[in-house]
């Protein structure tokens, strides 16, 4: 940031009176601009035995398989922006939703919230950010091609809840040791 | 926004190509300045069969009570940021976090989400934004003393849980409906 939103001076950084951290400041308007986390939320979609995976057609991670998820827009819920970006990835309904997972990516700035819901019809098709989307059983999930770690987690526990039997809300850490490995913690 | 903080040009409110939605768009440096939901990250923190409340001083709602949370900030785990408030609002140490509810509340843009965590030693004082802080039993929350409606829908999830036996991780959404009164369900 170089400049107030506000009133369109340059704004400086430094740590405003009372508190502790480096902050963007205006000393022509006085506003203090604070930046913070942003929430994706996406959606695990199921339908019988199998769930719903979507080919990214964009970048980053083009031509990888990922779960409906995207930055959660203001005015709606956290519920309801997976919904949405299941409609917009896959053109696809959900229903009975429950929160399944929490993550923490605090090396970018992000909280991941991901849902179970129920794929209406079990009907979906290609959204303009999918190259294509598939049904799948757990045999069939393409463990080496999928776009993101916090992905990858979220369906390693949901099969592990799944041949458990019983479905719980997780809540877990990822840490970037390096470019290809992350440490994953569980609270 | 009235100007782009990058180049500090005046900004469009307009709908950018391939979004459906209105954005402040800077057509002289090009960004697209989208604006998110705000994380607010806090904790229920547990002592013997007490837990701790804080008596706000600063508005708003000056006066009443509540449980330590604030703003996550970045670079900070959705779980840190909840100890971090905790020490700064009743200078006291949490461990043994687990997740204990999400809430979204659309209408002023924010998630909520709040932890269970064992207050280490029982030790909490006044930070700089409490009046007083206070260990307390069920009988004793001044349940028509709470400051936030959030609070006060954590706080019955949490002795609900806790008469059951069993702590479970929950999701809601608070719908305003006038000054007064709010919609809660539970998804």
């Amino acid at each position: 940031m170089n400049f107030c939103s506000e009133c369109g001076e340059k704004v400086n950084r430094e740590i405003p009176q009372g508190d502790n951290r480096l902050r963007d400041v205006c000393n022509n308007c006085h506003l203090i601009h604070y930046e913070n986390p942003k929430v994706v939320t996406g959606c695990i979609p199921e339908w019988e035995n199998k769930i719903l995976l979507c080919k990214r057609a964009i970048e980053p991670r083009y031509g990888l398989w990922t779960l409906p998820a995207g930055f959660m827009e203001n005015g709606e819920s956290n519920r309801e922006g997976a919904v949405r970006e299941t409609v917009e990835e896959a053109n696809a309904k959900l229903t009975n939703m429950t929160l399944f997972s929490v993550f923490s990516i605090a090396h970018i700035n992000q909280i991941y919230t991901m849902y179970r819901g129920e794929l209406v019809g079990g009907k979906a098709s290609a959204g303009i950010e999918s190259l294509e989307v598939a049904l799948v059983e757990e045999k069939e999930i393409p463990w080496e091609e999928i776009a993101f770690k916090v992905i990858e987690e979220n369906l390693k526990l949901y099969y592990q809840d799944k041949a458990t039997g019983t479905f719980t809300t997780h809540y877990g850490e990822l840490l970037k040791l390096d470019n290809e490995r992350f440490e994953v913690n569980y609270f």
